[in-house]
């Protein structure tokens, strides 16, 4: 059944919210609903690395008796959600992924998670991501064609977000690992401002994040904020601004196109798509400015050239000794892709990780020069829908499994806030369009996307 | 036996090294030596948590083959170290100095213990550290005088150095960890520049570092090198910066004398001590400013007036869901002085915290102004030696068991570079002087620390 944005009703969590607390619903019949389409799609999504169902319905009964009793915890009381299995929960393992990893439990919540289950959320289960979050491939499929990747690293919370099996998931993005399968699934999702949510004891890399894929902005929201009242940002850093409860839709006044290394990529059906959405937001009033309109942005387009190599030999060198621990205690337990990040760590050494940084210091700069020009930016939130799952070859390993981030990699490189915006089809699959906003205006990006999702026409081509 | 500056005479390695090389000594003879000196101190010392000798002799036998073929892997192969209990080492446990940590051994090494054994340094064991790092103290005594505390939270670490049972070892600090333990043993320590040396899996604060204890100027140089030359800083910093091998003696030319809230807590033999100290830097032909001198340091001091307030605030919201989470784990695992962190971390909220780190910023736009005027500061270590161990009385906790950090926080704060120099005594006791200096200027305050020791005069008082 290919997917159209018009016809998808994915599944929510704030209107079923409103029915629990006049007892038309509960948090228990919810989940039940969760655990059923999980029955009916997962054997063949594999979205999942691990369930807590007894957990779960235990959570949701506290949750509905919370209802019952007109005190739940919090907007987000009686949510399951699930957690990307790169963050450490206390009731269930954290294999990333990775055979090394396996059987890892050390027993303990993640700063998110600890916050989620404070909230009230239900911590259903570990959803799959790729090796350690890199690019080494896990085993779930897209959610609207199974020949296709669902992207990664987030793969298994993208797809269980597009498939109902829970109305929201945590992911987390050092390169493109929310945005892009966000994009393949057709989830809104946000990746949120560098450092703005507390990663707890993920604190390896500069530029990654956790962050919320769901199907609509309020449920985004709703769960992010939530978690960054409880749990603040990373050390020494701002935690994420914004209201309590979801923004309101808001009209920008001037977006900026992104065009990446990535545009040579795009197909003439993913420009038409992209294209129908700019001539719908020109209808409505928008400004929208080209490279070729602004100096500025050209400047910035300039600086963000090299980004994608910029942005994986700093994460590459970050993570080094991390993975040379793991390789030496498990040598065969780590992928040739990981392996293959060592040796490009250890040919940069700090001298050269110095130099990068004080490159990416140039193309924040550049990012920043742009406040008063744009209100964000916007650009196509992968290189057109999901490629084909293809299978390694001996000797010729596949270059990109789970897709190309080169779309993505700038709001990591960044440090901004982007939200997902599913509202393209491209080929019978979904192709997002992503809203970039400058270093602490999340609250902003999602009120724009709001506004699109609820006044611009969904596009099919 | 009274500490006398003049007449201890402490374990150093770069003068042993040299003679590894031309087989007059080998680092298994060092090594035995050291584990001599345990034999002989560690029963009134209480240095260790654990002691790794079988993996020790292996590895100082590994090095010994190493010298005897011409190649040893770095300026400090066949050092042993011991290792703050609070970093993770794949051979040993790692238990914190907490009860809910007992038999912790997640078999993992942490990036700078990578880096060591990657340099050949011998991990002879994990040093005694506070619950946690925090205040609540553990059992080591100070090596000169056991009726006194060691300081803390390095504890194990300063006093295994001060007693000749290493020549090195690593610390870290948060608040005044490294700098306060060493001005009580003694040690020759470098607190580095915040973000200098890659913390690996310690990256839950923002203004905590690894450190190094030592004897001397050239091995406290030399281990601090070898590591940030393997592991880096922390992610998005930059490494600590300075030759490969250590800095030269250099006299500064001014120095501004930093009082802190400190100042009225020092008695008159503390004072005579540290103006014995100015005296004769003056005599020298360093300039020496006071506060009343020159304005902008007048202007510093108003800065970092409440820092300690603020520097503990900052670390306990930044520790809290991790308390909380094993607070949750092990309700009795954790020590009431630990536990009345929670409660500092949740009175303050994301935006109290936010509203700190403003604060903190300003700070270090007062430190940053005053790097035309000084070329570094210099300030008592610690607000006298090391006090008395008092136990705690029911209902009458003590309240600093570990001693003042009111003359170390600032440093934390600013996220600046400190030099431990152990040249005078006040009743038998060590009392350090300390040299800080702009971020980065870490190889800076180590010359400035050796051309002290090598031209002034220890004073006892």
């Amino acid at each position: 059944m290919p997917y159209s944005p018009a016809e998808f009703r994915g599944l929510t969590f704030h209107d079923a919210a409103a029915r629990f607390s006049t007892g038309d619903d509960t948090p228990r019949a919810y989940l039940e609903r969760c655990l059923a389409a999980i029955a009916l799609r997962e054997g063949e999504v594999k979205a999942w690395a691990c369930l807590n169902e007894k957990g779960a319905r235990e959570a949701a009964d506290a949750a509905t008796k919370r209802y019952q009793a007109g005190s739940p915890l919090s907007p987000i009381d009686g949510l399951p959600i699930g957690i990307k299995d790169l963050l450490e929960t206390q009731d269930m393992p954290t294999e990333m992924g990775c055979e090394a990893y396996r059987g890892n439990f050390p027993k303990r919540d993640n700063a998110a998670v600890w916050a989620l289950r404070q909230a009230g959320a239900i911590i259903l289960g570990k959803t799959v991501t790729t090796e350690l979050g890199g690019t080494h491939p896990g085993p779930t499929t897209n959610p609207f064609n199974a020949a296709h990747t669902p992207g990664g690293s987030s793969s298994g919370s993208a797809a269980a977000v597009a498939t109902g099996m829970v109305p929201a998931c945590i992911g987390t993005q050092v390169g493109g690992s929310i945005v892009r399968p966000a994009s393949y699934c057709g989830n809104v999702a946000l990746k949120p401002t560098q450092g703005a949510i507390n990663r707890g004891e993920r604190q390896a890399t500069s530029q990654s994040t956790h962050g919320v894929h769901a199907n609509c902005v309020e449920d985004m929201w709703q769960v992010v904020i939530e978690i960054a009242k409880r749990a603040g940002g990373d050390p020494g850093c701002m935690a994420l601004f914004g209201s309590p409860n979801p923004p309101l839709a808001q009209r920008p006044l001037v977006l900026g196109v992104m065009e990446t290394e990535g545009w040579a990529l795009l197909s003439a059906a993913d420009i038409v798509a992209f294209d129908a959405i700019l001539d719908q937001l020109r209808a409505a009033g928008v400004i929208v400015l080209r490279r070729t309109d602004q100096p500025m942005l050209e400047c910035f387009e300039g600086a963000i050239a090299g980004c994608s190599m910029l942005g994986n030999a700093i994460t590459a060198w970050e993570n080094h000794w991390n993975l040379r621990n793991l390789v030496a205690q498990h040598p065969d337990g780590v992928s040739f892709r990981t392996k293959s990040v060592i040796a490009t760590a250890e040919s940069l050494g700090p001298d050269g990780y110095r130099a990068l940084v004080l490159q990416r210091q140039d193309i924040r700069a550049k990012h920043a020069a742009l406040a008063p020009v744009v209100d964000a930016l916007i650009a196509p939130a992968s290189p057109g829908p999901a490629p084909n799952i293809e299978q390694d070859q001996p000797g010729k390993p596949v270059a990109r499994p789970t897709g190309n981030s080169v779309f993505n990699v700038p709001s990591s490189v960044l440090g901004a806030p982007v939200v997902n915006v599913p509202l393209t089809a491209v080929g019978g699959l979904p192709m997002g369009i992503q809203i970039l906003g400058q270093p602490h205006t999340d609250a902003r990006c999602a009120a724009y996307a709001r506004w699109m999702l609820e006044t611009l026409k969904p596009v099919v081509v």
